[in-house]
């Protein structure tokens, strides 16, 4: 089938040419004219047949003016899918105002990072039925072969909550393996930490996709020697954590994830001068200065 | 080769099944003489030509005397490999005390549960390079096929500490997956939970053998309705966090995930006992009154 | 001075006999005619010579009502202070809103609880400083005597922000005592459990008010066996964890101590039927059935 | 009474100075001549009348040989004190040593750090009725004045368990008021923040001695300008989790407050090194090099 695809980058521009590969005829729009296959919004949406389907993959910040844009140039009976890292709250706000110019909205988490293009993707969508019907042929082609790797999750927002939760899980079972990762490496008993590492990718109950990553990772340097233990946090884990306190969830260990990376960004810890300071307070314990 | 196997329960027996398909001679003991292939650990020893290997795998609190048993019948020359769950601290004086004897001792993790049989064990292995190379024809055959699932990671103690990482490791991955389980569980946005888990087997970060049995156990109850929130601990969930406490490393996830399991047992938390009395005390707030 | 108070509750109506015994003339008013002053809003704005102050003490769902009405019969030079526990990030909306009337807006966090009345409340204070000067004579009277229990700590919202991270500490401090009483309880160290926390008060680096009170506690309950370990939260403790999200804070300890809360008040942890049903997956562990 | 008195640091010289204005005969041992009363152990037991009291200050790694080299100059019916910071466990084991020998045995912890001499010391005592009688007028020489500050806590070992206790809730209380005193800090909110923390140390739930004291290090230093967010931990916090660990109790407040030193100390976090090389494996996240 025909889509339109905005947004050509890491993510984008594999979806394009895993979609091609499927057959399917994809018209993408960037500002980057070296990629890009048209000038403008507009002229992508000219070169689709209606009824269209228009997925969006540009950074959160800049989905709600692409949609705008869009749904000015858009026709009723239209589709835009948003598969872009929104948060899930923006969604059913956004269907309401493409709803009122008959213009269905769709929105799906995509997992699967660099690696997709050749495995392919984790869908997760929220949305109509008709509107989701409508989209299948897209999503076939860009999920992984076989029974998984698809979901339609729920109404409009589901299919991004549904990635927010996978990415909270995704810091929490990263957090795992690194604190296991760091006590073999503390400990006197282990000579060979890659090893164990690598051993534990069949036969055991930690196997999996991330663990194998972190062999590879041990591969390329085995004391992580080049790298910094520094880790930025994109919107979704902080929006667990959220949904955790307005629905009274316990998720301790996705919070101190979480909070972990957080820590591993300050060059020093308000909370421990505050600590040292009191420790200097009461017990005349020394403090080092600054 | 041949191998004595003293234990035959869930692990033993069906680690005898696998090492006798692939063509060895295991003369197995067990107190029930049903499964039991030999009368005594006596029987057993004899029935091995020297230099012998035998395989203790039962429960931790009896491995000592049984392993003691064993060397009082064994020579000069043999090996003896703990299998079960020792805490990686016994291992040494273990080794020491065989080796005034001229008997070798090899420290085995074992990963792989019920799932071992058919797809391999995931082994761990501590011991000196010779007693470990003398074993190695029953490690490649209990393991699983291809380059990972063994691996030799260190001197005596070496075997059981990294399977008690492993397990360390299991019970952070475990949680984090039953956090975002019961987020989705309390959201009104989510329509089908047990269909995100099982979408998530492909195509994602987050996939992993633990989720592909949390897939299959919601297959069976999709509720989870027959099943308490209660969950028992093994040593090494405890020692790895008192591991990290002996090497001063934080291990937030880890002992947040024991914690949890600490909490799952408890009819009421005296701790939030002593909470909402203090909330009575300052605020008149209300307390529910056993 | 003259302030009207709108609010006569448990806070309201202890802040009203404190003010009137410093000599303040205070006008009251609440829905309940028995404890109300006048019958209505708009007499008891009739009552107050300009410009008026008027402080509203109401539950946090309602000020925004109250204030509006408040602000429908008030005049330019007035001011209203909200003593209630509304979230910080509704003062600025507030006071531009009233600010276009002429209206003057100041928020206070109010500690204390029922103690206050005899020892005096601490105040938490944000807002213009010709606001926060003309309503002094008030603040003077509320706090406790001597040095402290009153800060003006910026802006508007300051105030109500101060309150909020007051009660997130608290929650932390409370859990802590909580932790360490349930550890005493479980050992068989400590013949009496009370008598350590009693000795506590003096002498020692844990002592605090909130530790005075767990003293009290188990003075009239010593097994605190008629409480249940059954905690609410307040809106304080969940926006300090949002606060920690949105500023990039790692606040494990005040996060954890929110989470035990919800905990307790779950029947049956979801979380923890997942863990078990893992357990029985990988590891025929058995399952407690419900 | 006459007190025998080995080790004269910061806490035994200021203990010796206390008793001694309370009128009791203290006879004190160190190394270093400058503070020692006499010029050995045996010469201090010399000068002592039977039945003698001695109390043991000194660090925990040598309490057990200036217990032993006591106890080869002490004679039946003497009692030794340690008030050092003994791991509980220790403390039966000595007990059980002197019993042989006719001698008494009192573990006491201390509370009070550098104010104890003013203000008087915190004391939690195990041990057997009639030794903990005879010892009373040193005890009641070093406790504050007032009802509170000591507590017979239970046999042998209870003392310096509570005290493991004491310590445990100190780290939460601590960390609880560094996490909240770092979020003001972040916010944007709070124009005063040493404002606020002196603000409450009356009328609040918050109000504590730990309080005043980081009241008193931000008025020495009101940004913390001159500490590095470093600590140490000391035996008392690593025992308290190791307890958890064995009783089976959740502590998840004072297991990451011990966390947070441990992290405090580290140059850069090797979980966070495997968390970051996770990202840039699945995500092609941009990792900051060494």
């Amino acid at each position: 089938m025909q889509l339109g695809l905005v947004g050509l980058g890491r993510m984008g521009g594999n979806m394009r040419e895993r979609l091609r590969r499927a057959g399917h005829e994809v018209v993408g729009y960037a500002h980057d004219p070296k990629v890009s296959d048209v000038a403008s919004i507009q002229e992508l949406v000219g070169k689709l047949a209606a009824p269209r389907v228009v997925w969006v993959m540009v950074p959160a910040d800049v989905t709600d003016s692409v949609i705008e844009e869009l749904a000015g140039v858009m026709a009723q009976g239209d589709i835009i899918i948003d598969g872009g890292n929104s948060r899930f709250s923006n969604d059913k706000p956004r269907a309401e105002r493409l709803g009122k110019r008959g213009i269905g909205y769709v929105d799906c988490g995509v997992s699967g990072g660099v690696w997709g293009i050749e495995y392919g993707y984790g869908l997760m969508v929220g949305g109509a039925d008709e509107h989701v019907q409508r989209c299948m042929p897209i999503f076939e082609a860009l999920k992984p072969e076989g029974p998984y790797g698809f979901v339609h999750a729920g109404g409009v927002g589901a299919g991004h909550y549904a990635k927010m939760v996978h990415n909270g899980i995704e810091y929490g079972l990263m957090h795992a393996y690194a604190e296991g990762y760091e006590l073999m490496r503390a400990s006197e008993y282990i000579d060979d930490v890659p090893g164990v590492i690598k051993s534990w990718r069949e036969g055991t109950v930690v196997k999996s996709w991330l663990l194998d990553l972190l062999d590879r990772a041990l591969e390329e340097d085995p004391e992580l020697a080049g790298v910094r233990g520094y880790a930025e946090d994109t919107g979704e884990g902080r929006w667990t954590v959220e949904e955790a306190i307005r629905l009274a969830v316990p998720l301790n260990v996705i919070a101190d994830s979480l909070f972990a990376r957080f820590a591993s960004r300050q060059e020093d810890s308000p909370a421990m001068k505050a600590v040292a300071a009191l420790r200097f307070q009461f017990g005349g314990h020394a403090v080092k200065k600054d």
